[in-house]
């Protein structure tokens, strides 16, 4: 309690430090000299993102279904193109052509023993308009039926096996009960893993396809009120996604590490679908509503009483002649055109970039995931364009990106991230964020290395909750600490009692920046109760009825995004924090050598720990450096040092199994997906329990580490 | 594993005790200087109980509803009475007159807003033929509609406020929400408490009604298939119930302390309904099929997410006018006569009696509660009897009670013990059983004095499971461990590795005995998945289905009760453990005085711990002069001290507020009603923060500890 009081005092102060550009006293920011040039700049920034006009943006973007490719998502490119523009930014479009699938026939039938037919889907989603209201935008022709991007075609015909949420840990359970999924199709809900990683393990056992649906239990009425009522998923709200193999490489299935530019010759693309990342069987989402006849009419074994959902009937397994379902999937497959917006600001260095991203397109209207980041991006901008002609010229480039069908498996920012490989390995930071906001909690990920660069920013924005959104975020931390366990990907944190930063695993745009390239990335955005993503009610009227109703956090989310630029670009000193990063590391290897040891494995982790001891010796001397920047000094001999330092990370042969993931610290895991694996090529050979395997990825970090180091200690003059 | 092993090793030479009379080895049993004769008769009597004679008797009581006071209650008190006979016991049917009401109208309407009918009940309970077979004894016109036990009649209507399991802390976290329930029907789910005590808090904040009904959560489908396809509750099921305020006192509301007998004169009888332990308002259970559509249609605040259940939609705690429910209850009361039924085998001391009972009476069919364990002990006596026939004479009288209208509230028990108080002020021993067999899972509560005793008797019974009763029941407990915690009830064992033993609070017989008499008590049975409890659904068919379908662990259940009795009557020295029943009270004392600290209360425990000190000090050196028994020495003042140092521990005035209850150490809680309190005076005082009352009940325990110290001290000859 008395943390909060003092919190509220730091929001004063801080509020007080845009309703005025005189400021009594400069607070010393990391990175910079003097940062007195920097607080006027900031201060000329804060009030120009608005709430009201983030509200028309979002109103604007989410007017009409816009599914990666159509016509309406080449209107909202327009839009956002049109306001770069204003702003005074250097704008293009820049079309791919990238393989997706788009549905010509979803047909999914269940039937019961006696072929009495059980159900027949997918049902469209519709609410009640009785029912508080109903919704306005739920009929429109122009919304897809619902599926799965990356999903193959397919008609088949099965006994359907439950298989929880379809974990590795899942499958391995049903093999311990002897329930096979070979020829079978797998009924799993969503949760707990990426859902593409759900196919790769059902695909790897033999399954003919697979029914993903969304257990209320997990976003639905058992959470609270479904929509219209509340937030939550209803019944008939399905999860579209991508079950792309995205732990192996995202983007345009045909073109891992290339760009699809429109002129790629075809014959650099792969034809050999078994070297894509694509699944070969069916598979396909479903409400609620359409799976519950399928499992209520499951018999088998009794589930495990904690993979029972809350559905209003006991769960079985399954496997047997009770239910048969019947998919038959006409996925329309071809190269589609798509188009990412970029929009720069040349700052004094042309070489060295601030990269800024949002993805625009969504399953269907997407006023969450991904508009309301995409409108946050836009009053970002505005906001910068009112510097521009305030005469403020960045240090740095800053470059914006509004990326096209991430939704499809990070298309839009993988190519051209792959287009830019070279400018990029240079490029200082890369910011991201997807659902800017879906309530009033702020969230971040980061490397370790710019963890106190986002709790820095958010100390200077304003909370609409009152104090600062860095209070704010602390407060919510404290309080859920009481009811949930603080979450595992935060357990490496060295400050844990300061506000917790997650760890990047995948499933949004930063994934190409920093793990297949190297450039240092955070992912921000404001969280709360949130039931019907990548449903048809993921829109405007969901959205101002429980996520922002003012767009006041529309404005806070622009403002951190905002300062994030701002500081990246015109820092004196490049303001990466390697003494966490090394002490992260640290405990990333004294966890796994734990984990390597309880499986009783023959490796030797000294050469590694070695190396991760020098890297973060070499990280504390470099900070302290850091710490001390002088002003007139030529910071650019460190500041290169300081980027190298991150992309010596990267092992050019990538990680067993999928080489186009290169950091040795940071992956999406092989069987998470969405969820980040730390030193992933250590992790995953214990997983594994392969010797030679971990030995050899223990010998490639130590020898990226040993890079990093030397990169370090050079810029310490050591 | 290596402990199921050895398990195994002691099962077979468990298994082989019995197999022939010739003993190699004579084991030491507590309380005999020489255990050859008893084993002899331990052997000859563990053949006899036989579990397909258990199968009849059970289908022979449970062949009709038996509702207490009806002519089928009489037919069963008829035919244990002939089993008693038979077995040689002198036998009588002993009749008591008492407050009982009786079902003439039970109406339970809701409407929403609008005046729409949502529901019109009870729907009479039903499971449908074509699934799994149905249930061939749920059309029975005799079937009483349900309803509870000591009901008021009464005419409500009232808006409806949702109170999770109606528990002291959810009432308090309504007003901490600002939702008062008066003046409303309060609709609570069962469970985490007696439901007795949740129409006791409600009444107390003004409610005009109560309806108690099963979450599916708690005991139906979530836990896992419902009848007929498996033992949890269904849709229409309804747990009927007494709602007497037990707390209070039990048996015959207008009597308590005396006997109802047929003579006794109305003036003796309690005319002040304040003054009874009846509730004032109506209540009424529900299924969950009838209390869904009440529940769907409440608005008002999302209720705490932990006070969902599993029904299909999102609970909120209403308190609105969008549901209105009618109940209109009308209840015969009038003085009703129940019949215990009395078999006695006199001992050689016809002053020291072991008293073995288990109720007959049942809310419909009653099978598993409570012919499951009438069956039992109709076999135990079979036992018994056989012994008798071969010469066998006890050392002390054995008295067998059928108890009557237990299910009304420990009637047919509470009245027999408070008209044999004198003799009962010496017995030594109550062994109760309620539901003998729910499924195969051995379990046990009992005064710390007596936890040994039924630790030793279970090593000698073989498991159907294999190895001994003790065996599988540790290894239950030991598997249980994993998943779920500790009961909370066990905590104070001071044999934490060994099998754990809980507490007696109440909900069945052994309440009289132990906590108005000071009768050292145990209560035994085999539990299982039993999501049937108190509907028309315990009968035959579920019990042959679920529960024991061979009626091997009836035998166990006859085994076991017919060694506690067998023992009991002949042991040399009484083998009461009064050096762990001093360990434990000395635990009590410490967590209260955490308690009361925590409370910032001034109270002081030093005379009450000086007294357990010596308790247990006593305690400990009487065990001693057990362990050593010498054949021939005259063991009676021995035995009288030990007997008169768990009489020492009543307190004659009682607890405050309910002078019935006399146990200084043991209690059903006030708010709890199933589960004890132990040291409830003092524990009761803390909760209320009330000093003087605390400090005054510390007192009575240290008195009372003293007491029983100074008895124990003088066999000691100290």
């Amino acid at each position: 309690m008395t943390r909060s009081f003092s919190n509220f005092l730091l929001v004063s102060s801080a509020a007080a430090l845009f309703s005025t550009v005189a400021l009594a006293q400069t607070p010393r920011v990391f990175g910079y000299a003097d940062f007195s040039q920097q607080a006027k700049w900031d201060a000329a920034f804060m009030p120009v993102p608005d709430a009201k006009l983030a509200g028309e943006h979002l109103k604007t973007l989410t007017a009409e279904p816009h599914w990666a490719s159509s016509p309406e998502d080449h209107k909202t490119a327009l839009y956002v193109a049109e306001k770069f523009k204003a702003a005074g930014l250097q704008t293009e479009i820049v079309p791919f052509r990238v393989l997706l699938n788009k549905p010509v026939k979803i047909e999914i039938e269940a039937f019961d023993a006696q072929g009495k037919k059980l159900m027949s889907g997918p049902t469209p989603e519709h609410v009640d308009p009785k029912e508080y209201g109903g919704d306005s935008f739920q009929d429109d022709p122009r919304i897809l039926p619902a599926f799965n991007g990356s999903s193959a075609s397919g008609d088949v015909t099965a006994e359907v096996v439950y298989a929880n949420y379809g974990t590795l840990e899942d499958f391995k359970k049903l093999d311990a009960l002897n329930i096979s999924v070979k020829d079978k199709i797998v009924l799993v809900r969503y949760g707990a893993n990426f859902r593409g990683v759900k196919v790769y393990i059902a695909q790897q056992r033999g399954a003919k396809g697979v029914l993903i649906y969304s257990d209320p239990a997990d976003d639905g009425y058992t959470r609270g009120d479904a929509y219209p009522r509340g937030p939550f998923r209803p019944a008939s709200a399905v999860q579209r996604g991508s079950v792309q193999f995205l732990p192996l490489y995202p983007g345009d299935p045909e073109t891992p590490g290339i760009a699809s530019t429109p002129d790629l010759p075809d014959s650099q693309r792969i034809t050999d679908p078994a070297k894509m990342n694509q699944p070969s069987i069916p598979s396909n989402p479903l409400s609620y509503q359409d799976a519950a006849p399928i499992l209520q009419h499951l018999d088998g074994p009794l589930s495990p009483r904690e993979w029972q959902g809350a559905l209003p009937f006991t769960y079985h397994l399954g496997g047997t002649a009770s239910v048969k379902v019947h998919m038959h999937l006409e996925q329309d497959y071809k190269l589609r055109t798509i188009w990412d917006v970029i929009g720069k600001i040349p700052g004094d260095d042309p070489n060295a970039w601030v990269v800024a991203g949002n993805h625009r397109d969504a399953w269907v209207y997407g006023a969450v995931d991904p508009n309301s980041g995409t409108a946050a991006m836009l009053e970002t901008v505005h906001g910068l364009g009112v510097l521009l002609k305030q005469g403020w010229k960045p240090k740095r480039t800053i470059v914006f990106g509004s990326w096209d069908a991430e939704e499809e498996g990070l298309m839009g920012s993988t190519e051209w991230a792959e287009m830019h490989a070279a400018e990029l390995s240079h490029a200082v930071a890369y910011f991201n964020t997807d659902v800017g906001v879906a309530g009033p909690n702020f969230d971040a990920s980061a490397v370790p290395s710019l963890k106190e660069f986002v709790r820095e920013v958010t100390r200077e924005v304003p909370s609409p909750k009152g104090g600062t959104v860095y209070d704010q975020w602390l407060n919510d931390q404290h309080e859920g600490a009481g009811r949930r366990k603080a979450p595992a990907r935060n357990r490496h944190d060295a400050n844990a009692e300061d506000v917790q930063i997650g760890t990047l695993g995948s499933g949004s745009d930063y994934t190409p920046f920093i793990q297949h390239l190297g450039v240092p990335s955070t992912d921000i955005g404001s969280q709360g109760p949130y039931g019907v993503y990548h449903s048809t009610f993921d829109d405007y009227n969901w959205f101002i009825r429980n996520a922002d109703p003012t767009f006041v956090y529309e404005q806070q989310q622009a403002r951190v995004f905002g300062l994030e630029v701002l500081h990246m670009a015109d820092a004196d000193v490049l303001p990466y924090d390697y003494k966490l990063y090394g002490s992260e590391i640290g405990s990333y290897l004294t966890e796994a050598r734990t984990r390597a040891t309880e499986a009783k494995m023959q490796v030797d982790f000294s050469a590694a720990a070695t190396a991760a001891k020098r890297f973060a010796a070499a990280g504390e001397r470099a900070y302290r450096l850091q710490s001390a920047p002088t002003q007139g000094v030529d910071a650019a001999p460190l500041n290169a040092a300081l980027r190298n330092a991150e992309s010596a990370l990267l092992n050019d042969a990538g990680l067993p199994k999928r080489p186009w993931f290169k950091h040795t610290i940071y992956a999406p895991g092989e069987f998470t997906g969405y969820a980040a694996v730390v030193i992933p090529g250590v992790n995953e050979g214990i997983d594994e329990a392969d010797n030679a395997r971990t030995q050899a990825q223990l010998d490639a970090l130590a020898a990226a580490l040993n890079r990093s180091a030397a990169i370090l200690e050079g810029a310490a003059g050591l």
